[in-house]
């Protein structure tokens, strides 16, 4: 990818940087070899090199997408009727339906077919101002499987222009010996994801239909002794305590969180472990209960939100909307909505540094609306808002005008 | 608009004609001036003059937004995070904000102000699909200003290639003399808009914050003497019994619903007024409760969707996420979900014959989307799957492919 070497972005109409920091333009940003070099009003922008004019429109972070499970093969729209008709997710899942029937479909797939079709989903992300994204294994649920999982998330991470962080997940329990499969993820897949770098955090699901507390618990330590991140699905559908567990061995986040309890909270507090909401859920599952930001911010835990992008419990690559779902049911504000798909998500992945803000020294990713108030990208929900998106001072996606519908 | 004179569509993958009728392809579409001439399997079209060749995807008539409030000035995102820190719609709009802050900067823009933003907003829609659309006056409140409305309308529908159906809503009691104001609209503001066809239908607000029953009845009566189409915004902060009403005078539609009983959809079903219901309030307004396809169903009452794209209530162009939440919430099935935003929606503006679903000798009024089977359209919730969308036979939107963000 080409590095501009030195652009300037001028007459920026907004500037969100970071949470609670937001600068009321005409603002300029200065970028040297792909990283932000300077800011400051249009008054001192100075002799510019390489102008690229803003027209006064806002400019925040690229978007930062903390969980998804984006490699897949096999749709399950049939799930999603058939919830409406009041079939639960759980008895689907009993079934064979669910993250079973996109084993099924992943594990035949082509590693190419996966690749290709990862790729289109990653552009549907960029489309939406994401410029960093993890992406978890999970539907191969053997250690050939899900090594080639991570072999397709490292190929799409060399050839899309996006940051693609890759996560080893322990999705579920699968053939007839758990306690064997629990054996071989501590003792061969999570070794081995570590060593190669196919993986840099590891996940395990924790629920009544997924791993229970004590397998969930012991690969979590196997996965910090080999010195991978920690995530968790915890408290999804249920109450196991693993966010606490997790917090206590240093997990970055806990996921999901809809039956958290006060004292996980607390010790996610102590732990700096993030907190992440994953509101598309409710749509494609049905389900009207969302949990609200107040706990965790009387806590001290710093929130990220996230589409959990996946064929079944969440099919949405708008993460925006999630932003906008926050505010309608969780308390965010505006500002911790956008917080919530910047900085703290770019925490969750260990990025704090890298990503999710806008500041001297850091990569220039960041993204044009299409408007002069960051606050419409929530507000006007589910509508497309965003302009153009930059990765490293590089334009690498801009919406297309439709021209009141000239004949084409 | 330039009209092709014959263009046919060949190797659709998936038609989706009318309500219950979905066609396996490849299948192709005859068009002539326009208008369908025929369909039929691949195997049977013969000679082929002009081909726009679909690629196996899925086509869906045009959709139909039955319901917008479109022509405004100003934003209200304040009001949005307002609500999500507790402070009801109710208070809102008796503090002076809500509908009178939009009737505020409506009235102080100017006439072109209305029309381009008027414009950049049917583009929106455009882009999810949309071919045809109604537009409600109702933020000018008082004669000259609900004139001035409807005129931007019938500019906007000169202007864009959409359909643009125009209704005079009277949205508010406004000023000193409420009864006055009722007089007016009666005795003024609906004979004018009839006899100039500056509007097609007539709505109104029936609700305690806005007109009562004896109020929208009054007004019901005299649109209806003047030969207007009949809408009603019914039942949605409480319950009146105006649906009802309206149904015994022939309306068209109700609209809202959220506090809709029995025996109003019984008088609905007696006299084919259609519901319009219209999820996309729940998020702008914070709250959970969404009406159910049930009750309509066992009474026979067709029922429509749409986004009530509005500043406040409900801030979105996206009418196939209504799909998705209708899918997800309100007990409906793929299939009523495409017929509650094309067939139904179309009867509510009267245009049964000639948009919302794809026959010989209808408009050729079509969306092609980007994958093979349309019930992805909702299950992939608020995600872009509009790849072109067809006017009388004429492409007047394409969406532009990203290609892996290769810079541009």
């Amino acid at each position: 990818m080409r590095q501009a070497s030195e652009v300037t972005f001028v007459n920026i109409g907004q500037l969100w940087m970071r949470p609670g920091q937001v600068i009321d333009g005409p603002v300029f940003i200065k970028t040297v070899q792909g990283r932000v070099r300077s800011i400051g009003p249009m008054t001192r922008v100075g002799q510019v090199q390489d102008a690229v004019d803003v027209g006064g429109r806002a400019v925040i972070p690229g978007l930062v997408e903390a969980h998804t499970h984006l490699v897949f093969a096999g749709e399950r729209a049939n799930e999603f009727e058939m919830r409406a008709q009041g079939v639960s997710y759980e008895q689907i899942a009993r079934q064979g339906g669910g993250i079973r029937s996109t084993v099924a479909a992943t594990r035949k797939a082509g590693e190419q077919e996966l690749f290709e079709s990862g790729m289109n989903r990653l552009d549907r992300f960029m489309a939406m101002g994401v410029t960093t994204i993890e992406v978890k294994s999970g539907y191969g649920l053997d250690f050939e499987q899900e090594m080639r999982m991570l072999r397709v998330i490292r190929r799409l991470n060399e050839a899309h222009p996006l940051t693609v962080r890759p996560t080893l997940l322990a999705h579920v329990p699968y053939g007839a010996d758990r306690k064997e499969m629990v054996m071989d993820i501590a003792q061969r897949w999570i070794p081995e994801a570590a060593k190669t770098g196919l993986a840099v955090q590891f996940d395990v699901f924790c629920d009544a239909i997924a791993f229970d507390f004590d397998e969930a618990a012991r690969l979590l330590r196997a996965a910090r002794d080999a010195g991978l991140g920690l995530r968790v699905h915890a408290e999804q559908l249920g109450h196991t305590g693993i966010s606490k567990y997790a917090a206590s061995i240093g997990a970055q986040s806990a996921d999901h969180l809809d039956h958290v309890q006060e004292d996980d909270i607390v010790a996610m507090a102590g732990a700096g472990t993030v907190a992440v909401l994953l509101p598309g859920c409710s749509i494609s599952m049905g389900t009207r209960n969302l949990p609200h930001i107040r706990p965790f911010k009387a806590h001290g835990v710093a929130v990220a939100l996230s589409t959990d992008y996946n064929p079944g419990s969440s099919v949405t690559v708008n993460l925006p909307l999630m932003g906008s779902l926050a505010v309608a049911y969780m308390g965010f504000s505006y500002d911790e909505a956008m917080a919530a798909i910047t900085t703290h998500a770019a925490k969750v992945l260990g990025m704090a540094d890298t990503a999710g803000s806008i500041q001297p020294g850091r990569p220039a990713d960041f993204v044009v609306l299409d408007c002069a108030d960051f606050r419409q990208l929530f507000y006007e929900y589910a509508t497309p808002h965003v302009a153009s998106v930059y990765k490293n001072g590089v334009k690498v996606y801009e919406a297309c005008g439709s021209g009141h519908g000239r004949p084409q």
